[in-house]
């Protein structure tokens, strides 16, 4: 069965998370929106979010379609992946102590999009600069050691060793860890200049998941879009700044 | 075996929507921080929180004890608890619908916060007033009615009929829009008097939740804190307005 991901067309966004672990599994699916022909492309996704007869209408993108099953939001997607793609811990007490580190993650990409969203996401960052700063700032000084410094300490904790933020081996969580490093690496390389060296368990990961050889072809493919100012790590140079 | 959970004391906030469920059940449970003796009170969860060596370290409150296990987030507690209490829909698949329904009011939770702080979480809302009167504007014109008619399209499209959210009967689901409409109506009177009549199955679901017995008395007792202005929904009559 092909798993189809559907979100936007041309930016890697909260939809680069799922495809890493689709990627690292090798698994068979299909980027919708990316995609030609019938049922593919950005009206195809429009169309299902339009439709008012369903039970299973997704809020926003990604969603992911399996079948007849709609799964939505990132930590879900995952969640309902980890185990089909050999990508979630063993055990279902693990499986949930991944998936709260996973809404973790979700809570601290929302904040990086509100970095330069503060006030709205249906206004231009070029109306809303003023805010952006202040919220950049208190994200910058306050919250990137906050998320940072937990997931050090989780690395630190794992009784399996630091290697991996649960147990033993690979999981989806690592993968989305190191996009969050990649991401504010790319947002914010002034003050991750300054973090990278108190961090260096989750800088050891983000090297070695990028060295994993799915990953590794997946980040050298024309399918690992580059970040830009359309996503939600984007590198307005105003909004970065040196660590206190 | 009593489920322990840890939030911060004197206020609804994210604790309310594991609260809610865990009284719906009519589970044992202690809300640790409102409670005396031993391993209790606000102390005893600070410690948690501070513990270098455990790997369940939870990011934030609030966050479930059961037995050994420590399950963090919203979401991922009721996703826990949901079969345990009754509170499921029958089926994995619905689970994660459950699941995915239960993140979209994590996101707008976490919208309605920022409409006080939409700055800094360590400053005070009086020192981020300007921008929060932008966003809560946004909040209330453009998120409000996104949220609450997405809501009101899925329980007109349940196939078992327009009760409930997920299949024939209550779930976790169900008991969180119950929190979000009273929690909105409070912070937001005039605002939602303009949206109540467009959403007429989600104020029917809520009055039904606030009729169902467990429910009432919970509502009635002192478990129930007021709604205050250190919580999630907070009442600043500067923040409310009309619908446009």
């Amino acid at each position: 069965m092909t798993y189809e991901l559907y979100y936007w067309d041309g930016l890697q966004g909260r939809g680069e998370f799922v495809r890493l672990a689709l990627e690292e599994a090798g698994a068979d699916y299909v980027d919708v929106t990316r995609a030609d022909g019938p049922g593919r492309g950005t009206g195809a996704m429009l169309e299902i979010m339009k439709r008012e007869k369903r039970p299973q209408i997704p809020f926003s993108p990604p969603f992911l379609k399996d079948g007849e099953l709609f799964v939505s939001h990132v930590a879900n997607i995952l969640l309902y992946l980890g185990p089909k793609l050999g990508l979630a811990p063993a055990g279902d007490e693990q499986r949930f102590v991944a998936n709260g580190l996973q809404l973790t993650i979700t809570d601290l990409v929302s904040e990086v999009h509100d970095t330069h969203h503060p006030i709205s996401t249906s206004q231009y960052y070029e109306d809303q600069k003023d805010a952006a700063k202040l919220r950049a700032e208190a994200f910058i000084q306050e919250r990137i050691p906050k998320y940072l410094g937990y997931f050090e300490r989780i690395l630190k904790a794992n009784t399996s060793g630091p290697t991996y933020s649960v147990g033993p081996s690979l999981s989806y969580v690592d993968l989305s860890l190191f996009q969050v490093v990649e991401g504010l690496t790319y947002a914010f390389p002034r003050a991750m200049k300054g973090y990278a060296p108190r961090y260096p368990l989750l800088i050891a990961l983000r090297d070695a998941v990028a060295q994993r050889p799915n990953i590794a072809r997946y980040l050298q493919s024309e399918r690992r879009l580059p970040f830009n100012e359309d996503g939600i790590f984007r590198h307005y140079p105003e909004l970065d700044q040196d660590i206190a």
